[in-house]
């Protein structure tokens, strides 16, 4: 095969953070790849080495980012693209789809795959306990890409169906009180005894794991470097660790 | 230190099913465990090796087995409770706090971690596209531990809040009519024309993946092996590859 017919886009989960946390066949890629792409902070976890070129691009330009990309294996490259997290779970893997939609139609031919990671509210669970042991929601409360209206209404009846809840991207310097304004929602769809745990840097130096009631969380809690786990009715305390049972007890 | 300050429960997630989609820190604590126990297959993917002893239950078993854990780890053996996929979703972790909570008192002194895996939605998820790329909900369907009406009615609010959805357990054969109710709920809740995937043995020898619309899904399509993945309105295919844009276009 020439170059030419080698190229494909591999979008890759890093996991968290921490460099153990990565699967071997996310390594075996990177290990291939002739090209990253990715948002900054994520593409300087990789290690440089002979053959491999770096491309670090900053925050919202995820589909100029991701169409570099597409041309790249278009031309014959090898292109890892990097998410933290899960590529698939409010990263880079829709992105890449969205560009693919809107590109040339013969990048339909290329190899294109995604590899999963471990994504950052499983992380925030495993270290807390096991909070999603029992159905549960994710929600990005950020709303760059959707009203606000809708969030509101997903996290009502989200609380209403009894479901555990994370969320990404709680709160952001832009939008500092649209999450003063979820708790409130929260309290009211799920009570105010209920659980809720906020995870910064999660596998990371610094981490911190904070685990209060609904009345007595603040906005202050959550900045955009923390993962919000809500428990639902059953979420309860054991010793250090936060858990939801198997069971339901509502109906 | 002794033995017995050194035993450990460590809980970890396999992934789906391909080797090499295990994390680093998860190989490690399996090189380091004194035993191993877990549910006949996904114990039988651990290499035996001197030193380390299996113990393989049958299903259903999830107390006992936690509570054989937390013993020997109280006896100050290093035990690695073993789940397919992440621990924390539909698995062991939730049952090993379950066991804590009605165990012995000083368990609760215990070193217990949890470290996730790849989840079987996850995991499909990107073998499908990026089904997942927006705000989702994930809903175990079997009712062993929670009311099917339950069941129900967070189906009805999932498809109102215009969540895609993972579902575990979708079918069985002790409950083999429950899927098609399922299929008909979500025809009304979200619209027959919604895109469904049923991934089957996902990173396995003989993995299939099939993508229909609600109108064309039949209960056969689903088995205790499947992962089925709901899109939302949005959800939509690209080439081969099927995916959920970032944004979202209700509101």
């Amino acid at each position: 095969m020439t170059q030419t017919d080698a190229g494909w886009v591999k979008i890759v989960g890093l996991g968290p953070g921490n460099e153990t946390m990565v699967t071997v066949q996310v390594q075996d890629v990177l290990a291939e790849a002739t090209d990253v792409v990715g948002y900054i902070p994520y593409v300087k976890r990789i290690p440089e080495r002979p053959g491999l070129t770096l491309h670090a691009t900053d925050n919202r330009v995820e589909i100029e980012r991701a169409t570099h990309a597409l041309e790249m294996a278009a031309a014959g490259q090898r292109v890892a693209v990097v998410s933290s997290g899960d590529p698939g779970v409010f990263a880079m893997a829709s992105a890449v789809f969205e560009a693919l939609e809107v590109g040339k139609p013969d990048w339909l031919d290329l190899d294109i795959q995604v590899l999963p990671g471990i994504t950052a509210m499983l992380a925030a669970s495993a270290r807390i306990g096991a909070p999603m042991g029992h159905d549960f929601a994710a929600i990005n409360l950020s709303d760059n890409l959707k009203p606000w209206s809708l969030i509101e209404k997903r996290l009502r009846l989200a609380g209403e169906a009894g479901f555990a809840m994370g969320f990404y991207n709680p709160r952001s310097k832009s939008r500092p009180h649209q999450f003063g304004r979820a708790l409130e929602i929260l309290r009211e769809a799920c009570g105010g005894d209920t659980l809720i745990s906020f995870a910064r840097d999660v596998s990371k130096p610094g981490e911190t794991i904070t685990t209060v009631t609904l009345n007595e969380a603040t906005p202050a809690m959550a900045d955009m470097r923390t993962v919000v786990i809500v428990g639902n009715a059953d979420t309860r305390r054991v010793g250090r660790h936060v858990y939801t049972p198997r069971y339901a007890t509502e109906g």
